[in-house]
């Protein structure tokens, strides 16, 4: 569900190095140890330019996160043109049993359990849910167009999905990091025999 | 799937005395806002004993968390005689709309995004996360005994049941905390699929 290789190229903007600055202190140092000087320390500009930007970690992750979920929507992967249960099958495998991409499923679990005592953190991730349950509500009316899905009530299911999705991420992130293969195979069941039509 | 009001009598012995001391003092400041000085203010005996039993801050956190494992293990709510799909669907509901116990979800939620970047905390959250699926498969074989339950893969069942509440209590402790009413629904529309045999 995440944008699990993020930052590959070179910063196309000030913004976009500060970005990627940041996303490669909180990989390293985590949320508890980052300091605004471990960000510059990874960024080539001058650290006064940091601070001219943020006045605090905070704000400065707040951006970061708002950059990180701009970045998810405007790359999503595969093709509205690809059938919906294909479409709807790549996000569960992607999310489930990526091998890659742990240090940022951690970055952000970190970040968003600042939303426990941080209204502000709170408000982002209502938007970021907001944003990943209606990318899967999307998969399932295209499904329910084609033909391919029954004519379920989609912001049930896809509540549900987004749900056991980011409990299986969560589980990787902070218990066992191995794929979630089982907990795969039991949604397949599921989006096999709930939505499938054939 | 946590025990969402603990303490509510009085303490039996002094660990017990300090982990309610841990417990609100958590509560009320969250992870990064907590010290050993802020447990000491709730806690009646001296600071000094708190300091000789415990070096460090992470220390008595994860003290308190295997408290609170084993407090789940001890009180589990609910008879092994009840019927086995009575027993999981009260699981269910409790995990996904209980009103209560938000602020313990949400300290939780707080010391299990720590186990992203400390092997201490990844080492319990491991063993947290067996006890509470041992649980599920508990019930899961218990039904398929009495023939309540078709005779599925119950770690796998258990695997996917466990990481759609874990996924649902994580985004009520960050995110919108309402009841997760619309997740509840379809895991029991799985349920009733997936494991009832009338």
């Amino acid at each position: 569900m995440e944008d699990l290789e993020p930052f590959a190229g070179a910063p196309e903007d000030t913004r976009e190095a500060i970005m990627k600055a940041t996303y490669r202190a909180l990989c390293e140092h985590g949320y508890a140890g980052l300091t605004i000087s471990r960000i510059a320390e990874d960024f080539e500009k001058s650290k006064s330019l940091l601070y001219h930007h943020y006045d605090s970690k905070d704000e400065l992750l707040l951006d970061f996160l708002s950059f990180m979920l701009g970045k998810f929507q405007r790359d999503v992967p595969g093709s509205e043109e690809d059938p919906a249960s294909d479409r709807l099958d790549a996000v569960l495998e992607e999310s489930l049993t990526h091998e890659g991409g742990l240090e940022l499923l951690r970055a952000m679990t970190e970040l968003r359990a600042q939303a426990a005592h941080d209204e502000r953190f709170r408000e982002h991730f209502m938007e970021h849910d907001r944003v990943f349950r209606e990318g899967i509500v999307g998969i399932l009316e295209a499904g329910i167009e084609s033909g391919d899905f029954r004519d379920v009530d989609v912001e049930q299911v896809a509540d549900f999905v987004f749900a056991a999705l980011s409990g299986g991420m969560n589980q990787r992130a902070t218990a066992d990091p191995g794929p979630k293969t089982a907990s795969l195979a039991e949604l397949r069941w599921y989006v096999e025999n709930r939505l499938r039509t054939d």
